[in-house]
């Protein structure tokens, strides 16, 4: 363990907690469960068994103002800001070679910052797992799988090859499957054969520079320009320049879907994306009515609701079933089961160019 | 007709309009319906048939300078003001002394300021027809009585006797019937003897005076130290002091349940006290889902809704047969059906004594 480092993603954008998550305020800089936000819980559950010196933050230049505000605790060197996001493949090329060049036997844990995981501990005990498995098995790429709690069809799947030989549960990967339909989902989710595909990975940041090299040479390329300028005045603009250049793609599709050795350990400590309102709402703790209310409300035969309050009070008598929330500019009335329309609102909202709701 | 003088009753406060209604601004003051407020379009309606210097509106002081900004067009000493409200009983006794003092012979039409009419030509006919009526018999106390259009469990009702000869639809009154129960409201609507009791009244200021000397002595009393002061420098003095003393009572309980000699004229013109939010919707235009939006609201699958945006956008996403009202310090989110549940929020607030949000 003594050379892994965490490197917590944290770009991103994402409008399906909109009104509360803005193109300048993304989901992991909201607290959407306590009081800590995202990515502070995320930071702080890596820092309980990775050094600080080995942990690091990557994200955009914009939110470079985000990050200093919530993570008061990081030296100004582990941030790691791309100019703007080019999805996760360019992010985890950058992170891959700042680390490999600070410690060249570095391993990485790469995680989100946007996933809530509820039990701390055997995240840990899996993460730490993963680490071994790369300590032993160097050329691989290993990933983190989450045994399907239902038939999800809003999250890619990994499935089961042969197992790796003395180490438990963990097994070569056979494919990754995207985002399913609810026939396929269902029959993943009986088949005991998948699992949910958690954008958690281990690897060695050589073996995975090599596999930029192999897989994706044009951003290998790039990297290598960004090598050159390291610590230089020029890093700014050729970092930028490269980037402009750089093809936006997912990790998953750049790598992962076509490397050769890639394992996959497997998790269960209560993991989620929280991809909507109504997952916030189904991993919150609730009243005796099912519902979850935050800040100045009343209620009155209000039952399975969420409702969070800012500025003002919230009057709530009869309802039934919605998500409810307010910020000074707007307040979003939705129907649980519809949390997913959100999207729909911001769409319309910048189609009509009111680009200070977005 | 020439006689005839209009009194708009504006005072009074209620809670069932929260958040728009506050005990600073209540319900006849807030434009409901289109863009006048109630208190305008009734002062307009009377307008229609009664010269200005006929027509007064009686309030009380707390609302001066409401009344002054909504009704600009009217002299000063045509608003008849209360120290404070004590139901419409003293009211209408302040009110009926003053125009008797400026017209011995005149005729009152007497109307609540906070009713929704919509067809103003029959209105006006009816108004007229029972101005008739009360010439023909100077000793007559007229009521205008609605014919039910639903069994009504939050009217009072008027029981129908004979009919007064060559008059067309007036009758003598029988009983005045309380807010009955479902049962009993089935069974008035079904009868054919029974109107709702629209709180309008039309009768000579020498009559009904006579009728308080008769079945109010404590409040005529108080009526004849009042007339003492008129057009005096202690006038306010003396108006507050009777007020502390005089009982808060209605004019129904106090005069029309006991006088002799009630009349009621039939009228059907659109009537409503829109007494909640869900009658609101109910009466207003509505657009193909349904719905009643006013303001700034994107909506997506959104159906018999009734929603007010203020400052701030509302986004409504699949929800249904709600009322949404928002304020700048509050919003209410309602069931339809449960509007009447307003009262309950305004009493909570109340005993939480959060008075800047009454």
């Amino acid at each position: 363990m003594k050379n892994a480092h965490a490197v917590v993603m944290a770009g991103g954008a994402g409008t399906r907690f909109w009104p509360k998550s803005r193109e300048s305020i993304p989901k992991q800089f909201l607290s959407l469960l306590g009081s800590q936000t995202l990515l502070q819980a995320a930071f702080e559950r890596v820092r309980q068994f990775i050094p600080k010196n080995q942990t690091w933050i990557v994200s955009t230049k914009d939110h470079q103002s985000l990050l200093a505000e919530q993570i008061k605790s990081l030296s100004e060197s582990h941030f790691i800001l791309e100019p703007f996001g080019k999805n996760t493949a360019p992010c985890i090329a950058l992170a891959s070679l700042i680390v490999h060049q600070h410690d060249p036997d570095s391993v990485l844990i790469v995680l989100p910052a946007d996933h809530i995981i509820t039990n701390e501990k055997r995240f840990i005990n899996i993460c730490k797992k993963a680490v071994s498995l790369v300590e032993e098995h160097p050329d691989a790429l290993v990933t983190i799988g989450i045994e399907p709690s239902y038939p999800a069809t809003g999250y890619g799947y990994i499935q089961l090859g042969k197992k790796v030989p003395n180490f438990g549960e963990a097994f070569k990967v056979k494919t990754f499957a995207e985002k399913p339909d609810l026939e396929v989902a269902q029959k993943f989710y009986l088949s005991d054969e998948f699992l949910w595909n958690s954008g958690i990975f281990v690897w060695r940041t050589r073996t995975i520079l090599n596999y930029f090299e192999e897989l994706m040479p044009d951003l290998y390329d790039g990297l290598m320009e960004i090598r050159t300028a390291l610590n230089k005045k020029n890093y700014d603009k050729v970092l930028e320049r490269v980037y402009r250049q750089t093809r936006s793609e997912s990790i998953d599709y750049g790598i992962m879907e076509k490397a050769g050795n890639v394992m996959v350990v497997k998790g269960g400590f209560g993991w989620s994306d929280v991809g909507s309102w109504d997952e916030v709402y189904k991993i919150s703790s609730k009243d005796s009515n099912g519902n979850v209310l935050k800040g100045d409300i009343i209620a009155k035969d209000v039952s399975n609701t969420y409702a969070e309050a800012s500025d003002r009070m919230i009057a709530l008598v009869g309802v039934k079933h919605l998500v409810v929330v307010d910020m000074n500019d707007v307040i979003l009335i939705c129907e649980r089961d519809q949390a997913q329309d959100v999207k729909w609102v911001v769409e319309k909202l910048k189609r009509q160019k009111r680009n200070q709701l977005l």
